[in-house]
């Protein structure tokens, strides 16, 4: 069962809406490295799960957060696009020739469609495919799925970072990335416990972002989404909670 | 932001596992009709939402609430995968002839891609698709959407009842009928709320199931899965928490 | 059995030719919101009628102008994308800021795939989707689906509207918009006369769009356009025929 | 502009109804072989021509007479599937091994979604998709993708015509080969007339179909959908509308 | 089985490297009218074939070609992604009106989710399609599918050679149009020998490219793949490989 | 470039057609875990490459071989539809009780569409999807993309091992887990390589297949595609070309 409060998980702040980052941003809601996939990905494995009750409990905990991933994106994007539709808005990209290059415009369906919100589809507007949702049934290999999925989808974070001069978009990825990095030591951790490998100071993927960009607080913090004290998910003890992360910190 | 517990919000019972039938759940999973279709329709209604607080608390509570229903039934197909690949199974369908004319086989992919696990997929195997997500930026064309997604959802869980010999699988369904009469309801209040018509003594579409099979127990409740003491959802004292229903109950 | 003739349903002018808005106007030919959509809906749904005549006659009429929606967007495409490959197209946005905003540039299939002519596809270049024709085999439902289609339908037309500087476009969507006005009312009449909800004095959604700027003239006007005099179509005398309009005009 | 009157092309009849063979007629509705996308084809191509206007007019009758295929074949989905959901269908296949060995069960979609209707979908529920509509800009790259739009849709029919047992669905099949006969042949005709080889004594594709079992009356004639005595479709002393037929015929 | 060297077929350069043209190349890679698609579809009727050798062994040779087709087109996608993430890229359009006004900027995925590589997408980042892949088991109706494949394509090429100022690009380009000319003559060749009619002279489509502009050395050699010197291709006598071609030269 | 010849990497023999599975292979093929997909996402990867050349050339080197793997299944699906049209076959599932649980029919398609031939989608008839084709621009990244894909690939060719008896199809499928095992490795070796981890005696995934069922003469051989001597492939030295595999073979 799922619950929520109003709080986001983490402040999402936009210093100038820009609707043409509103449209980068739809690659990590919907796209196939987004939060979308992941989500569900971790529920249905969950879900489909008849091994071991620890593994279970986290790809649970874990699901249930990438759900605020989500929230805190369509928040952004809705905040990106504001004013957009105004006929007043100018000069929004500014200097920033990057992003004059890689986008040529906002998503026009964020306009047609949307009427400013955002859309379970990726930077190009092309729909969420639930094809992308992989639970196999054989845990290697969904936990490699997972590494995957974390291993992109914190390149593309990191991307989106450098796409953005806005401070307060630099500081929500700067979380999204920290979060990404502890969801890749998790996966790792659970493939060693299994007997795939000896994952000691293993680098988060992509090893190209500098480390204190991240918010580093949240990079080495299991995140507990069961509210039931009478049914506390299990594996509080494990590697992926406590004690030395998988890339040695 | 958002949490669990482990607890299913209803039992999932199954008698005799049933692979055809869990083919048959799929649609109600990852179809235009499904669960995960209103889950995340309502939740992104509910982030872009730049309209009263009331409507889009109502959009959380409930678009979360749907999270539950996905994991209902994903419990479902996994318990009606049963065994599915054993090779003992016999005599699965055993006198119930619709069944046999409806479903020619199980979802192959169940077993070859899930290793009997669900899939986030309709029924014929076609992969859940973000553009069926409506969220417009117009609240009344919102609504009318989500009347729609809950109609043809009810529809589709009566089908799926009169599919089914399995007392469990009748049960769950009895449950999730209720929650779609639920949700036609609420949404045909905001559009009463909004000026779009009368809609006093509306019965629940489709008006060809009995409402005695229903689970009356959850027909007339809003199920408000906001656990935040101190910022509870706003609407408590409106007509789809409270007071006779659209319907007339 | 189908029949044309040469002649438009509606003159289609273009002032001035512009690509971008050649793009956006995809939208409303292959989109989730487009004519193709409600053109092949309202036909599957009369084809697949097992109930009272004048319903299935009333889809079917519709379904059929519907395919003249079709025909008027594309032509007002081509005619957009006139000279769109010669190189001597400038400005073609002028001072139209909101377009430059929403719009990056022209589709590039539009030049590459179709040769300056307009294809089955959204704004975007996602094809059209044959999931998004609903057909549920429960008339209420599906006229919930219709009214959905028109609502979010007519707010595309309004936002197209919005987005245009040019005469002969902003003739072509008032005439569209007041269709769109015209079939919202008639699913809600159909929808009234089946119990669900006293409908008087309903405004189209959205209700941002001030109805003087509407083709009036056929924003109440029902297009029969079944032309054989020994079967007319049943339900002449109906309330969406005839009489006060379901929003009180 | 388009009209319709309500009668069929041409009578439908089934003699006993099989929902497996509705299953099958699927693919010839919303199949990449099937008539929604010869329609929308045709219609398109029209709509964007720039070249002479005797194509164009070709085009936009032809296109049409497509659409009242599309209604012929939905009419006759929704006929086999009468009495699907009722339980007392047995022994639908009989005898009829061939169909056994095909069609493992009827499309479940048709019951739970369709309420035993027919979809914008393939034989395997996979929907129709635009990006099959091809309208390049180039009218001989066009009349190619005629040609074997209806080749294959002429394979596809003989292979429906094997399946079946049933004397009414025969009937109806052997009227829409001979369609396709004459199609193909319109289309070779034009490719002729542009410079594209000398067609004369093609045989239709595919050869293997013995051609007195097609509806031979209808297959060497135009059908004119033009119902404008003032505006008739020019070209009608062309090949395709008189004389001997690219065939020989 | 399957072989490879280092080599390219034909030299790659760009001059000046542009995310534009890349987004547009995107399009003859994994667009409809794309490489990818005959690939794939020339491997899967030669694997499918139950007809004569010589036809098998043709499509083979010309299906392993196009795989050396992508190569060739995602590394030019590649070369004009460099530097696109840099920053420092300015005026890559330059004075080329026609692009500016066809391409609004970059697919944005190229950089947030390839690293700046090529994709398995047309040029709107909708990804490749295996229904574009035509095997029916018809010979002639797979021809026609060849033909209509390699007029797109060809004329897909020409836009894009019109599109872009870049001699490197040209000189690829004009490479890639030879061999259209050449696979189209080749399966018109197989359709005369089947009797499909007199093809002698038929110019490839489209005509309105001037053939001096083609790498002509290529247009009329056919490429045997084939490395095996004791199972050789069959038909090396055949139109295809010597003598005059469909086309008169 | 890409050569071929006539011979097939491993033989494929049938000893009784069984077009049910042959549907069941279709996964193999065009879905998500099948051949299509890692044959174009390791040629991606290599021509996109900017780093190290000898993971380039590896990747080129089985980026090729993976298309003769596509042409094995090909070649077994036709050859499982011999006959399914005659309507002579009968009892084709025999006693395999576990075939008939999973496979409610062949696929329609591959008589109606292919004229008995595969097709490039998967064992539900969903064409193949160019998003699953990953290349990152991040070598780490991609290969646990890569690892992911052989293990749920490895996965899916042990369940279709389980669900035949077919003497023919269990060796073909025990020389492709074989591969799937020896390419696991690969990617693993450079993942050890580039610093993740400390793999030796990784069991390749899924564990659960007994080894000595494998080809095994298949399981620890790099095959080298690369057929020009004068640039060979380079890393012929590396772990993945000799010496103990990364599972301690
Ligand atoms: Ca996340
Ligand atoms: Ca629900
Ligand atoms: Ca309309
Ligand atoms: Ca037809
Ligand atoms: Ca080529
Ligand atoms: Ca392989």
């Amino acid at each position: 069962m799922f619950y929520h409060d109003k709080k986001l998980q983490y402040k999402v702040r936009v210093e100038k809406p820009n609707p043409q980052f509103a449209r980068a941003l739809q690659q990590a809601i919907g796209g196939i490295e987004g939060e979308i996939r992941v989500c569900l990905q971790y529920l249905f494995q969950a879900w489909n799960s008849r091994g071991p009750q620890r593994y279970r409990d986290m790809l649970l905990d874990t699901g249930t957060e990438e759900m605020a991933h989500v929230e805190l994106l369509v928040t952004a994007v809705a905040m990106n696009l504001e004013g957009a539709s105004s006929g007043l808005v100018d000069e929004i990209i500014g200097n920033n020739t990057m992003m004059k290059e890689v986008m040529g415009g906002m998503d026009p369906r964020h306009f047609l469609s949307g009427g400013l919100g955002a859309m379970a589809a990726d930077a190009n507007g092309v729909p969420f495919n639930g094809s992308w949702v992989v639970s196999s049934g054989n845990i290697a290999a969904d936990m490699y799925a997972n590494v995957m999925a974390e291993s992109t989808g914190r390149a593309l974070a990191t991307r989106l970072y450098e796409l953005t001069d806005d401070a307060g978009m630099k500081d929500m990825l700067s979380f999204l990335i920290a979060r990404d990095t502890m969801h890749q030591n998790q996966w790792l951790a659970v493939l060693e416990e299994l007997g795939h490998g000896d994952m000691r100071n293993v680098h988060p993927i992509p090893n190209s972002f500098p480390q204190d960009k991240e918010a580093k607080e949240f990079s080495y913090v299991f995140v507990n989404t069961n509210i039931d004290p009478d049914e506390p998910s299990i594996g509080q003890n494990r590697r992926w909670t406590q004690g030395q992360s998988i890339d040695g910190k």
